[in-house]
This record gives structure tokens, sequence and C-alpha cells, in this order.
């Protein structure tokens, strides 16, 4: 039996491993289009910055140390060209000719490569990707050999990850991003945190602004972006995104789906005897079922393996599960994570949603170092099933966000989250957790015991109700939203007549910093017959929608007068 | 309606607030023996090193503070001294006489208190408990005062975080366990690593042996041990549990076991309008079944949350989940976290169960600072039903024991952790993250592909096997165990020949490092029609299980010729 793999990274190797262990006499061929296999291509930008000093760390296995291990045959420089699934045969361009493979099972996992958008003069010697080994060296000699100044175009993970190495490597860096904020997969008021980190490392962000072109000279690049701003370079990453390397499945009849190749729950393309898994494949999102390719390194790791598991006819074979697309990224002192759905994809797929803003601290408030994890949640509208979190904060947010995938994973509903009994002593966590604190928000929300309201609504509210202020007189002095009422939640009970005469028939809104005095409050004013409603999050989560301190959010450039 | 509290720290204090936003209207009256309500319990040994500087700290509300927050009758020094069940009143004793109250509701929070167990000399002055933030002023006045030598009684939870805040304070310490390891709920194993942490912060530990006497002089107390030590001691911190403060409630025919009041998924006792929860609880743990108290701070928040909403029957009110006893504790640079049960508990339950050892790195081991996460995992003999959990690193140790946490609740196969979408950057997790792996192991081992043995079995494999160890020569040449056959798992099929002949009809059981090489040369054996199995965990935890180095295992005290 011949396996061929196409690809020697992530998917392949690990459809190649696996199928080693299922069978020793199975020929398995991996025919790997770069120089390298089984790189660690998430640790590239980490050697930009000379974090991770060498770059042979980032070769975790060699065709010569994976022919010992598990006698896998192992290609480098092998581009493949073209497929013929009556035939069973891949071609492929080799430095010594072309190579054309008969297989039993082939398996489709060429990656993604670096989209290069149609810009002029994005030809330029100066301008890099960062997606191989070689990239990532190639940088790496330019910021030690003199580069000063570099513009990286894009800002999503790697866009971020290169600019924090770029500048931690001593270069001045403007990073462009065409949508209305940086990591645009992060929600609005999250995404202003990450911008400030970004801004508090030195790095220039201009946001919702486009390059236009590069023009090329001896000396350095010009980038010119839609604004009209210019900016000198001597050094441009490129890294809008990247596209499924898919040309030779397309042309070879197999079905795609947004340029990438679809597959089903094993694997299966619409070629029999054919598979595929990786950053190449498309197939159906965990919360809103959109066909879309995922190019993350962990479900092409575990897809892989189960490709193999599917060709050996592996009896407990699991399905590859729908992925729920979970990201994190490091950015300065600050870590942003993300699982499932957004606003956008909730939106675009029809899906009726709630969202809830927490600031928990990460562990005990009263241990040193407490610090708060700024969280955002979508539970379905009227189920409460767990649709989307997101988090951002310096500690503690890769476990949040985990913990959330997984009670995502197993179909948990917001309020499920209470239960989870989660580790607990000062140094880790709080005997409620952030996460169990979610599920207790999202259980009164869902009961109608918590009404919210949210900073969007913030002109509207300004309108047509009173803005009640439930924190200290002292807080309320550093800055408030004007013509709100300041009573302290603790002195509420006592004063209802006077926010029954404020409100005069108007309904109450209530505020405090991050939601926890004004939920106390809300109930008050619930229990005591008023229409009343607390902002989801705070004043926190209010200066973070709009970007700006509480007493200057009415005028920001293009706040309603 | 009147609400009377009997305790006013985790679960009373939370059922006291939940009520309250249930209804502006209810009386809510807290009884609390101690000084102090709504304390850090959990916090105190940190003050007591220092670390967290001020006591006040541990004060998360005062009588006042929860008076003008949420209307809360709280009435400290008051001691509940009897229950009458059919008049529905408890009569406490306040510093003002005997105080009796009628009540609508009861909640019964009275929490646990530290045992004395009846040794010679307990009631010296020098003996200190570490229950309240009195007892953890008393300490922090003592270690700042002067005191040089401090023996911890009990190497439990409360124990070594009682030890290192005194070692960590600049004193003397030795610690004393009864059971044959510190730590006893985690695994031997495991244990051996935190023995080893403490042992480097300069803490004399002792263990498998118990307290005798204590004896009182004017300059020093001595402790006597069973084994004939004596160890003088200007300090004694007596940590060697906890048992329920349940005297009035029995005498009042509430049903009890194990000395804690039987509670049912609503917190209802066996009287009608009582409720209980917290500490002074017992009801059936998730995975055994067994019913048993739980003195866990988030349980025991959650429930009286829940005893609330019991209360007053609100409509969408959850049952109070079996707990998994998730615990974590710090010790120096180590963290070791535990959930559900272990296999002191499993036996116990007579459940049949398999034990997974697994080593993997926090983050990607080619990005700085990649330490080990040392996992001990047990899973359903037949289902592969995920029972229980352990870890011990340096870093990770609560995010990986929160998600399984979270799978054990989601009633996860063990194989389930296969697909969690766990969020991958070189800074947090590898692409295959610890937990993934885990699914793997467990995966491959219900499936047959991969045959364990363990580390308790080293004496009769190496009688009846031949052992292989398929690590590089030079590893090796490190140490080994004697008449083992070295061929690097990649010769392996080369050399299968030799595996041939040095069994010579015998089973061949394999060794590696950590237990991924010999995993591939398994299937390599078993594919080639050889009797193979893996040591689980690998030598790591062949040196863990014995507490020694390869090369001195069979020359241990107590190892069999």
């Amino acid at each position: 039996m011949r396996i061929v793999i196409v690809g020697g990274v992530a998917a392949g190797m690990s459809a190649a491993a696996r199928a080693r262990r299922h069978d020793e006499s199975a020929e398995i061929v991996v025919l790997e289009r770069g120089e390298e296999v089984s790189f660690a291509n998430c640790g590239l930008p980490y050697h930009v910055s000379g974090e991770i000093e060498k770059a042979s760390s980032l070769l975790l296995h060699t065709p010569a140390s994976l022919r010992a291990a598990l006698n896998l045959d192992v290609r480098t420089r092998h581009e493949v060209l073209s497929l013929d699934v009556d035939a069973r045969t891949v071609t492929a361009q080799s430095p010594r000719g072309l190579v054309t493979l008969s297989y039993d099972a082939l398996v489709l996992a060429p990656g993604a490569a670096a989209v290069r958008p149609p810009i002029p003069g994005i030809d330029s010697p100066r301008v890099h990707t960062l997606r191989t080994v070689s990239d990532a060296v190639a940088l790496r000699e330019r910021v030690t050999g003199g580069d000063r100044r570099a513009v990286v175009l894009g800002a999503g993970f790697i866009g971020l990850e290169a600019a924090e190495a770029l500048r931690a490597a001593g270069l001045e860096v403007d990073l462009i991003e065409r949508a209305d904020h940086v990591l645009p997969p992060l929600e609005q008021e999250l995404a202003t945190l990450v911008r400030g980190e970004l801004a508090g490392l030195g790095i220039r962000v201009h946001d919702a602004v486009a390059a236009a072109r590069i023009e090329a000279s001896a000396d350095a690049d010009t980038v010119h972006l839609d604004d009209g701003t210019v900016i000198d370079a001597d050094l441009v990453v490129l890294s809008v995104g990247v596209a499924p390397d898919t040309g030779f499945a397309r042309d070879a009849g197999l079905e795609t789906a947004r340029g990438a190749i679809l597959v089903d729950e094993r694997g299966r393309t619409s070629a029999p005897g054919v598979w595929a898994a990786g950053d190449a494949t498309a197939s159906p999102r965990a919360v809103t079922g959109a066909v879309a390719p995922a190019a993350l390194a962990g479900p092409a790791n575990r897809a892989g393996r189960l490709v193999a598991d599917d060709i050996f006819g592996i009896a407990d074979a699991r399905r590859i599960p729908a992925s729920f697309g979970t990201a994190i990224v490091r950015v300065g002192g600050l870590t942003a994570g993300l699982t499932g759905a957004n606003r956008a994809s909730l939106d675009a797929a029809g899906i009726a949603y709630r969202t809830l803003h927490l600031h928990p601290n990460q562990h005990a408030g009263y241990f040193p170092g407490a610090t708060a994890l700024h969280l955002v949640v979508h539970i379905g509208a009227e189920d409460g099933r767990l649709l989307g979190a997101q988090a951002v904060g310096a500690e503690g947010v890769d476990k949040r966000i985990d913990v959330i995938a997984t009670a995502m994973r197993a179909g948990f509903a917001a309020s499920d989250l209470i239960d989870l009994d989660l580790s607990y002593a000062p140094p880790y966590g709080q005997a409620k957790d952030a996460v169990n604190l979610v599920g207790m928000v999202a259980e009164n929300v869902l009961a109608g015991r918590l009404r919210l309201w949210h900073a969007a609504e913030l002109d509207d509210v300004r309108t047509e109700s009173l803005v009640l202020d439930v924190r200290s007189a002292v807080e309320f002095a550093t800055g408030h939203i004007p013509d709100s009422l300041n009573i302290p939640h603790t002195q509420l009970r006592e004063r209802l007549d006077e926010v029954r005469d404020a409100a005069d028939g108007r309904p109450v809104r209530v505020l405090c910093a991050a939601g926890v005095r004004s939920n106390i409050a809300h109930r008050v004013l619930a229990n005591s017959g008023f229409d009343s409603a607390s902002l989801s999050g705070g004043i926190q989560t209010l200066e973070h929608w709009y970007g700006a301190r509480i007493d200057r959010i009415l005028t920001r450039e293009g706040a309603p007068a």
C-alpha cells in the first residue's frame, strides 16, 4: 500500500506519523514543496525578534529523522503540479524534473500561502512574508543587519506578532490595518485594549486605512496609505491573510469552497481515495455552520491524525469535529484570546444573541498581582447556549478561553458554567471563578433578573432615560456621563424618592465601574417597581467601546452634539 | 419573611447576598460565631508569610458594609447553641446573653473547625491553628516577634501553605505527615515532586510518622514523633484536617453523615425549612458517589447561592452539582492540582480504572521557558470515562486541571479530550495541547493500540520479561535498569532480530524517558508480532514513583534483592 501525502508540516506530518503507527509495511511518501518539513509555523515571529534565538529550534524534524523514527519517505522541494484522480497519480516538480507517483491513498495538506494583494509595488524586494523558516531567517537578517523602519501590512494574529517582534528588535514600526480595528476577529470593545498595548510598545497603529501603493528606491521604500499618509520603510511585512494552495486540486475537479478543498467529517474530498486536512480545507464552523477554512495549527494536526485513521478504516475512528476557531495571541504584556463566534459571524448567520461583559480579577483580589480579565461572551438570546467568548488581560486569559471552549464542545448553556468545579487557591483564581461568574450573569439575564443595557445604546439612553451612576461620590467626581444622577448603591434604598423624582416617569439606566454594583442597584430598583437596566460591563466597557475616557465620550470625534 | 443564616463566611454569605437580590423586603439575619464575617479563608497563610501584607485585606466585608449594600442584619460573636426545628427557632450565645430567633427559613453554614487530635500537650499555648483572621494575625505576630523554629503537623493543603509561609518568613520548619506522603490526596508519583520542592525550600519533611506528644517548657516546646525523633519548636501549627461544626444540628435531630449535615441536591436537610451548605455538609461525590464532606470554597459559595434560590422557589433554580473536589496548591515554584477521584477513592468505590502518565511541555518546546507538566489521569477501564486527573508542574497546571474538570462535568470520555479546541500560540500551549495528548493516549490504550506497563510492576517485569530501553546510547549511559537491552527507537526496525534473540520467547517491556518513543517502539514491535508493552510515563514516572534515580531504584531501601 502506498500513501502519498502532499505537504509536510502540521496536518500532513500528523497524518504520516499516525499512518505509520497503524501499519509497519505501508509505503508512506511525503511531498513537500518547501525546503523544510515539520517546522514550527507559529514560532516564526519569535525568531524575528530573537526571543527564539536559533532558527534550528524551529525545525522539529528532518527528512532523515523522520526516516529513522517512522520510516517515512520525505521529499522536500517537490511541488505538486497536477493530480489524476481516475488514474490515482500525482505529479510533482522536483529538483531533478517531473516525478509522477501512483497512490492507494492521497492526503492533501498543502497549507496556505500569504495573500499578496494587488498593490502597486508589492513585489519590491523589501516586501517580505512570514510563512516559512526561510522567511523568518531573512527577516532576522534584515533586523540585525541595520534595518530601522518597518511597515507591517495587516494587523491579524501574525501581523501583531510580526509588529511586536520587529519593535522588540529595535525597529520603528507602523502597523496598518484596513478593518476598523486591529485584530479584526476581536470585538471592538476588546480591540481598543490591544491597540493601547501596541501604542505602549511604541508601535504606530493605523486602522481603517489601507496601503495604496509601495514605491521603491535605493535607500528605502515608501508606503502610501489611502488617506494620504506616506511612511518610509526599510522593510515591509505582508500579513494581510493567507489563502489555500489548492490550484492543482481545483484543476483535478475536487470540490472547493472559498478557495479551499471541501472535506467531510472524515476528511474525505469529493474524489475517492483522496483525503485533505489543514489550512487548505474548508468545513462547517461549529457555532454558525458557515463553511470556511480555518488556518489553525491545532485543528490541522488533529485532522491529519484522523485522516490516517479513516484511511486504515480504524473501527473506533472519530469524526473530525467542527472547529470553534479558538485562537490566542500575546501582545506586549497582554493576551487576547477568543473561541467560537463573534458578532460579525453571528450576524452573518442570523443567530440571535445577547452579549455579556465582565471584568473579574484573574485571581483573588486580595492576593498580590490581581489584575482584570476583560471578558465578552455571546449567548443564545433565548436558549442561553454558549456561542462565543473573548478575553483580554495580563494573566489567565488562556485558561478561561480553554475552559469555555471545552464547555462549548460539551454544548453547555452559559448558565452551566456556574457548576464548573474549577481549581481555586488565591494565586490561581477566585472562589467564584471568572468563568463561574459568566454563568451567574448569564443565568440572571436569561431569567430576567438582570436586564442589561449596552455601551452602543448610550446616546439613546441619554435621550430617553435617567442615567443613574451608583459609584461612590469620589469615583463620580473623577469623571461621569453629563446629566447623570449619582447615588452610591449603598444609599439607594434610602434615596429611592430622589430617583423617582429625577426619573419623572422615564426608565432608569444604571451604571457603575464594572457592572457589579449596578446589578445590586438594579435589583433594588426592579424590586421597587422601576423600569431599570444595568450597563453591561459598566464604565470599563463603555470606555473600551468608545476608546475614550468617560468624560470625553460625548465630545469625541463623530459623537452627536 | 425572616431568613436566619448560621455562619457568615463563604456559603452563608453567598446565601444571604443572593436572598437579598431575590427579595427587598425579607429580613435576613446572619449569625456568625467569630469576630469577622466574609473573610478570605484561603488567603490566611499568605498573611503569615507577609505576602499579603495587611490582615485587613482579608476582610472582604464588614457587618456595616453588608448592611449598607445588601440590608443584611449581620451579628458577629453569636454562637448557635441549639435549634428547635418544630418551633422553628434557633438559640445563640451572644456577648449580651442568649438570643432566640424564630425563622421562616434557616440556612446552616457553620463551616468546619480544625481537628485537634488527642495528643498529649496539644493545648500548649505554642500550638496554633489557621482558620480565622485572628489565627493568621497571631501567627504573623509570632513570626515577626522572634520565633525561629516551627513544626507543622499535617501536610495537607493548609499544612503545605503554612509550612511554606513560615519558611518564607525565615523560620526553620519541620513538616510532619502521618500518611505515606505529603499532600495525601495526591498520587505517590506526583507527591515525590512536591516533597522535592519542599526540600528545596529548606523544609524538613517527615512522612509516614505521627506526633506522639508535645512537651511544653518556658523556652520552647518539644514535639516527639512516634519514630523517636524530637524537634524543638517555638511554634506548632496544627493542620491535620477539619471537622464540621455540627453538634447543635445533630442535637436537633438533623441527619448527618461522617459528622456532616446530609443535604440533597437543593441543599435541603432532613428538617423542613432548614437548608445547609458549605464545609459542614455532606453530599455524594461526583465520580464515586461516596457521601463525604468537601471543605472547598468554590462549591461552598455556589451551594449557598443555590440554597437561596430554592428558599424563594425560583423556577429555573439549578440543582447543586456533585463536587469533583477540584483543588490546587502552590508549593515553591510548583503547582499541584487535582480533580475527581484518586486511586484510593476509586479502589474504595470498587471502580475499575486504568492510569495514564504524561509529561508534556506546558507550551511549545522550542519557545523559551518550556517546562514539563507531570500528569496522572485515571480513566474507566472499559468505557474510558474521565475519573480523575492530577498534575504537578511549574506552569499551566491550573489550566489543564480546569479544562479536565470541565470535561468531567460534561461526562466526557478521555478520548473526547482529543477534540478540544484549545488556544494555541507558542507562549501558551502546543498544537497538540497536553490535554489533547491525554485524549490521544487514552484512545490508543482503550483501542488496544497502546499497551501499558506500570512503574509498580517493575520487579515482576524484570523477572519475567526483556526490558528494552529505546533511548539513545548517550541517555542509556547516564543510568538504566540493570540487564535491560538498549536499542534506540530509530534503530529498532533494523535490529528486531536482536530483540527476538534477547527476549527468547519472553514478553518485551519497553521504556524510554517519558513514554513517547517507547510508544513508537511498541507499535513497531506489536506490528511485528511481539508481546510488547510501553512503560506509562517512562523513566520519569518510574523515578517519581520510587523517589529515586533510575540507577538507584533497585538498591533502594526495601527493594527486592
